[in-house]
């Protein structure tokens, strides 16, 4: 078992409806060391990837790509997200669905920020069905960029967005795998890696 | 002219309407090594003040704080913006009333990550009318907690929130305040500090 999962099973708290509530060190309170040692699990993991740019999503990304920037030297983007379609024609827009939240939204980053020679890592708090990070690569492949690799610190591994983000040949790390979780006892399975 | 000042100078961008923009590497793309300057500088002028954990607000106070931080050894706490209000009586809520935007925000934070005796350091990339940071320093007092210093990027000086919050004797840091700007020529004015 790794740090994060050891992590996991001792804050994290299993709700009905498959809800991990990881919100005392990971997206509302946030643990910087932790934080730190999930900068250099990617950077290990994304070894020998030339990368000049982090791109993450609002608003619980922003916190743990700002810390992992700091083991690759790389600055951050974050995609915003929006209803709004008053854009200038400025931004690269993806419009996702989340399965979740029965809404879409519109995801943006500005042109200034995404060129064809960045080598980009996308870093995110969740993956479960991937409507977000669909999002993010297909601003990164608007931009003419490329998509050197995807960190993610929790999956859900019983939702198919890993699966499908793998399928379409993208080295996606996830710290840890969540295979299935009880609520009614509080347990929580992690896939082997 | 400081670190802040001068990379505003080179980057920022005047436009019409009092707006500045430092999208380039405060608010949207982030420069991570400037962010450990302002955290070096917040450090400083804080020197002295027992900080046990850092609040700010989504989205862009995010990275801001992780960064700072660090600097400070504590964790971070951001608050959500929201405007439901199914908030199951476990968090501390200010509604905020923005003057730019002319809609009310809910603040929110969970009672869990705010206690009495938290000594907090708000941080936050914007002061203008205040409106954000005052429902951050409600939510902070809410909680029973206490508000040692308030750190702010930038400060536009020719908006009231500064003044209104220095009243009210919060130790307020803004490391830059713009006291005008000139869209037509992209001039700059800082408060001598």
């Amino acid at each position: 078992m790794n740090f994060l999962e050891e992590r996991i099973l001792k804050d994290g708290i299993v709700k009905e409806g498959n809800v991990l509530k990881v919100d005392s060190f990971l997206n509302h309170q946030m643990d910087i060391e932790l934080f730190n040692k999930i900068g250099e699990e990617f950077k290990k993991r994304f070894e020998g990837k030339e990368i000049n740019k982090i791109l993450t999503i609002e608003a619980s990304g922003i916190g743990i790509a700002c810390i992992v920037a700091q083991h690759f030297n790389v600055p951050v983007v974050f995609a915003k997200k929006s209803k709004s379609i008053n854009l200038e024609g400025e931004m690269y827009v993806a419009e996702v669905e989340s399965f979740t939240h029965k809404c879409k939204n519109n995801v943006i980053v500005s042109k200034k920020f995404l060129n064809p020679e960045d080598k980009v890592l996308i870093i995110d708090d969740f993956l479960a069905n991937g409507c977000a990070l669909q999002g993010l690569i297909h601003i990164v492949q608007s931009a003419g960029a490329t998509v050197e690799g995807i960190g993610i610190v929790i999956e859900k591994g019983f939702q198919n967005g890993g699966t499908i983000i793998r399928n379409l040949g993208f080295q996606l790390e996830s710290l840890a795998i969540v295979d299935s979780m009880d609520a009614e006892n509080g347990t929580i399975n992690f896939r082997k890696q």
